[in-house]
């Protein structure tokens, strides 16, 4: 019995999800909502309908799973709750800060409606919150950093574009060498913002605009860019799209700790992703956290759920024997 | 409630278990087991007593969680079903290719004395099998690879002893950085054994040995050093103490995967230790999994679980509001 999902959104993250679907043979795709007319909406699965999503409800036994796909600014706040009645969910919502709030709201809806949710899955939060929980429970004397990159900054990306004059934009968010090394090196220091990322801008301005403006508006940005060091690029249309198309992402959680009766031993655990493409890893993970939603589901379980309540083997198709026998 | 921590056996690992109980002030030192005569083991830790191993179920009501630091080779094949069946167990078994049977016996047990047994903690197994777990849940389409070192393997340091005219030696497995950047350039290449791995030796020699017949044997001896490439250095005692008293060891797991339509999306997962003390941070392992095996008692569960099968929030100290806020 396959797992029949359900994606509620059919952008980068939609059209990973049907990807990840197709390298996991227990999984399935039932269907796809999207908020655009679905005679307009081409997937690439065949023969899977899409409908439009305020039909969803309609579709409930259609599907296992639903995953939303959609923004955490103001699409998942509102309809994680609102599905978690109906359905099985599972969320990338990653707005760190009000995660708490956005667990509350969505444990009530999913115990009232009966369902499980999963909510922040990805790789961070996700795998890299993973990262930091497990490296904290085995050195709980330490320190631990993240670093992110070299990747796209789709919020950075996005200011830069709302300045006047300026086209298109693409930022990479840079993890500073010097920095990793420090830390991998054990001495756990106290690193700024500023020591720890650099930032690289590309910008396609208009024509005429004033390019020396446009940079320092950049660079002065508070909260953005004035607290980094910030590289700006000018560039064409045609070289935006040639040479910055993709959206790779990853990064680094590193902790550094002591045991021993005098804290005499160090140690450094480090978990780090390079990713050819942000949403289809997060995608891929979201299908594993799918399949274990499903799984908790059958076991009668209620409520909601981040990776940190999801036993590891929920998420692998291999069963606990196997597991046992070729991965431990 | 802090948690009451049986420790049986003294050696390296139970020390590290005292070791990392006096970092986690959720955990206590109940008292420790040996086998040799009580009266001659001196711990770290004052006021708590030592008793004599074969007394261990008269002590019952003081523990809550017995930490077994036997070894795998004969000790916990035994000792885990047998203490099973009166205490909380944890264990660090890793004689992988046993696993399976270990925990249909200890399984047995612990559901017979109604407790929780959790084997074959650590770090291989342990840490690095959740990396292949979880990474190969995510990236279905890929392949994974586990380095090991550098670090000291006292198998075969002990392979290195018991050839005549041997008096001490040390032996580093050291992974081969060409094979971490073939690996990580995600190529996903077969790599032989000698591929992957160097063998140092570090031997001391009986005077007037024949040096040139011991590095013969060592390096051409099965199973152990003949499918490697292997370096052997003579020392001497002092240098021996001087140089080589550490017991560090550490390694790599890395997983490469593709994703996307039609794979064209790669993808690295990296998961690496870098460990000044082996024993010390396996225990720290197992600390974080008697914490959680107290509370999967708690719960009333029964029955042998490995880590895979442990909510990583069950790890931490920190309550699941505080996991969210803070780690997630």
């Amino acid at each position: 019995m396959s797992v029949r999902i359900g994606i509620m959104g059919y952008g980068n993250l939609g059209r990973g999800i049907e990807c990840a679907i197709r390298n996991n043979p227990d999984l399935e795709l039932a269907c796809v909502f999207s908020r655009r007319d679905p005679a307009n909406v081409r997937i690439l699965t065949p023969g899977v309908p899409v409908y439009s999503a305020d039909t969803a409800v309609e579709h409930k036994a259609e599907i296992d799973v639903l995953v939303l796909c959609g923004g955490s600014a103001t699409d998942l706040p509102r309809q994680t709750p609102e599905f978690a009645r109906h359905f099985n969910v599972v969320d990338s919502f990653d707005t760190h800060a009000r995660i708490p709030e956005h667990f509350v709201a969505v444990d009530a809806a999913a115990r009232e409606g009966g369902h499980v949710a999963v909510i922040s899955c990805g790789w961070d939060p996700g795998m890299f919150s993973l990262a930091r929980l497990y490296a904290g429970a085995i050195l709980p004397d330490g320190k631990d950093y993240t670093f992110w990159g070299k990747g796209v900054s789709q919020g950075h990306s996005d200011a830069i574009r709302r300045i006047e004059g300026v086209v298109d934009a693409r930022q990479y968010t840079i993890p500073v060498e010097a920095a990793l090394e420090a830390v991998r090196s054990s001495t756990a220091p106290e690193l700024s913002a500023r020591e720890k990322h650099l930032r690289e801008c590309f910008v396609v301005a208009e024509d005429g605009a004033d390019l020396e403006r446009i940079e320092r508006e950049i660079v002065t940005m508070p909260n953005y860019f004035a607290d980094y060091d910030t590289t700006v690029h000018f560039i064409t249309r045609e070289e935006l799209c040639r040479d910055h198309a993709g959206i790779p992402h990853g990064g680094f959680v590193i902790r550094t700790g002591k045991t021993g009766w005098n804290s005499e031993h160090s140690h450094i655990v480090e978990y780090s992703l390079k990713l050819d493409s942000n949403p289809e890893f997060t995608a891929s993970v979201i299908a594993s956290v799918a399949r274990a939603a499903k799984r908790m589901a059958d076991r009668g379980e209620t409520g909601c759920r981040t990776m940190f309540d999801i036993p590891p083997a929920m998420l692998s198709p291999l069963s606990p024997e196997e597991l046992r026998k070729c991965l431990l």
